[in-house]
């Protein structure tokens, strides 16, 4: 039996306090993994007197994780204290800095400051571990930084964000709107109190710019995202989706283009058909397409303490195993150093089908000059319905369209022609469609 | 730059050639995550001329790869040449006693001599990787053996053979019959000219005899599995489940029972909604249940010489991120030495719902017969489909029991009351419901 890994665990919320236990329930079971025990020798949080149910009365406790970071007799230093800057960037810095390896949960730490990190990391010979930064429980980090060796990628999509996902699925399921689904979403704790870093995508982007960066071997780029949130869909895009065929998700999605790499975090039409459309409620989903693989499809707890804790000891467990003067792959697949520049595709030369939904007055003529406004940017239209249902008034209609692969700048270009013409009685919906596999034989 | 991995191959052939190939041609990129080059040094197959679309001039050649595996200039032995016996398990072995890595594909090897083998690469502490030996190119062997570090495994199943999925999805969606299918599969090259062991569930059995090890640390029992095959499902059966809200999957199936470990491969329903249901054609899916992560599902290329090839270069990159004197996690999760000793579930106590589909002469009396039949047994009904539709000639009416959760002692029993009735003129059809989450919120 080798010595024993000691870990000090900074930030004792949720998922902190769920790793402990683990760490502690489960330590026979890890010993035999391992090869060794791991032990929890320090903890910082802000209340030191909290039952969180473990007992840690033998970890030295710190108030400050910097502090902890820097003198604890710790082999890793355990980040879960969130945010960006401030406490959590500086104690990663330092611990990393102190030659001790690093697990961190913390996607936004990672979107901005990953390259700095990971540069320190591979530099001083110590692991940065990031599994549940990602998709919670999935062990999309493990599959992209290790299986996919030898393998091309060309895309790489998910649902990546249980909130978004639970209010969509609620929304079809029951046919309630999004108001009143992010309420109770709120309520029973799957919503933050201030919800919009998740509704917005934002928390989608931070999570799509690590998966990139692994995917195509380049330099994290979150703040070039096209980004696009769910908060204007409507009751009547998803039953519209629905009588498509299609069920609507907030998708993360980055692929290669000849221009660049195109990342995006918007709605996006799914065939309900295939798997990634099954991906119900608080599930995440990460689809992964290569050249040698083929598609890859990972689904499973995106959040909860124990989902995340989960992440958090694996990632633990991998250090166990490895021992002093082992040299792991690098952070984000390749070195930092070898790592290409982010070159962005332009949005507007994004390729792929539409759903467009249309509240028009009903007058002669309208639907002509829709049609005209579609052929003038050689969009062809894959279908068509027209109706005027209970849910318009009286001198209204909808109008939903559905092209075939096009251009963003050619359904820009007609959704403005159409606005001008002066029909649209209300703002004009796009949705795009994502071509998911797995639908065929 | 570190000294290059020295690999050898033995067997060149759909999968052989295109790991060859896959390591010439991404050279450049797995040097860069790697951190060092990985060189193939030496081949062996049994056609040395035959063009395989990859220069492997510059290996050494081999006729014989047990004299491969003892005297070539290698760090890494990759055996693709298959088989349970001979020159496959001759070559691992003789490979591992020289303190050489082993990577393989070969499922039948290691359900039938994994621990013998995994003893003596602990032993030697050399690796043995089998990624591409259960639903090829899906990394669920690092998922297990890495990613669920901490978690006490519940239930596993999957989808594990592709033929028999294949074959059951396009029953389904063209309404041919298990024959047409198959000759189809054959002429396709998706099913061997001799079949039986693919769609009797015996390769479906070996792969989960690994996956059973791994989730329940318990030493692998290939021999101990529950078996039944897919040639007795009629096209009465599919449409009868897709009446009822379900699908036909080959499942293979293992979960900790009090009595022991239940482990079997059959015919099995699943909801229509599930994911799992969703997984069509040559696709694999593995679906894992846990305390702490909950429920994981993987779902990707099962077969094929690419998709092989994928993991199978994972796992020679994993060992190529490694270095002299580091000592990787146990072969099957656990050190051979404390893999518990496998008890088998009596079949008899399994528990679940049951489909089952009779064919009864069209008296009187006969419903009343079969219903106290289920009673006497305590077996209730979800629901009771009877008709006599154009399928059955005139005197003969179709009925088909769900039954609620019981036990397959009394399903056969039952069964058995109804046969020795004397009203059954054809067959009876049990088929058992798999429970498969991820239909709610």
């Amino acid at each position: 039996m080798s010595e024993a890994l000691r870990v000090g665990i900074a930030g004792l919320g949720t998922v902190g306090a769920s790793v402990a236990r683990v760490l502690t329930e489960k330590a026979a079971e890890l010993t035999r993994q391992c090869g060794r025990p791991i032990l929890v020798t320090a903890v910082s949080a802000r209340s030191k007197g909290r039952d969180r149910g473990v007992d840690l009365s033998g970890a030295v406790w710190f108030d400050d994780p910097v502090e902890m970071a820097r003198t604890a007799d710790i082999d890793v230093f355990i980040e879960l204290i969130g945010g960006d800057e401030g406490p959590a960037r500086e104690s990663v810095r330092v611990a990393l800095e102190n030659g001790r390896h690093v697990v961190t949960a913390n996607k936004a730490l990672l979107a901005k400051h990953g390259l700095a990190l990971a540069g320190i990391a591979e530099e001083k010979g110590v692991l940065l571990n990031y599994e549940a930064a990602v998709a919670g429980g999935i062990p999309v980090i493990k599959t992209m930084r290790e299986s996919m060796a030898g393998n091309t990628v060309s895309r790489i999509f998910g649902i990546l964000n249980g909130t978004c996902n639970y209010i969509l699925t609620r929304m079809e399921a029951e046919g309630i709107s999004f108001q009143d689904c992010l309420a109770d979403a709120q309520r029973l704790g799957y919503a933050e109190a201030d919800p919009t870093f998740d509704i917005e995508g934002n928390d989608t982007a931070h999570k799509l710019s690590i998966l990139t960066s692994l995917a195509f071997g380049t330099e994290i780029a979150a703040d070039d995202i096209y980004l696009e949130g769910i908060s204007n869909i409507t009751q009547a895009d998803i039953r519209a989706a629905s009588d498509l065929g299609y069920r609507i998700k907030l998708l993360g999605v980055a692929l290669r283009t000849e221009s660049g790499i195109e990342q995006r975090v918007h709605p996006t039409m799914v065939p309900t058909a295939s798997v990634i459309a099954q991906v119900n409620g608080v599930t995440n989903a990460v689809a992964i397409e290569t050249d040698i693989l083929g598609e890859l499809l990972l689904s499973g707890p995106g959040a909860g303490g124990n989902a995340t804790a989960s992440a958090v000891v694996g990632d633990i467990a991998d250090i166990a195993k490895s021992r002093p003067g082992f040299q792991h792959g690098p952070v984000f697949g390749r070195p930092v150093t070898e790592l290409a520049p982010y070159t962005r595709a332009k949005m507007r030369s994004h390729e792929g089908g539409y759903f467009i939904r249309l509240t028009v007055s009903d007058r002669t003529g309208v639907f002509a000059a829709i049609a005209r406004r579609m052929a003038d940017n050689e969009i062809s239209l894959e279908s068509i319905v027209q109706h005027a249902n209970g849910h318009n008034s009286a001198d209204q209609k909808t109008v939903i369209l559905v092209t075939h692969e096009t251009t963003e700048a050619a359904v820009r270009k007609a959704v403005d022609g159409i606005t001008s013409d002066g029909h649209l009685v209300d703002k004009p919906q796009v949705i795009r469609i994502e071509r998911a596999a797995r639908t065929r034989l």
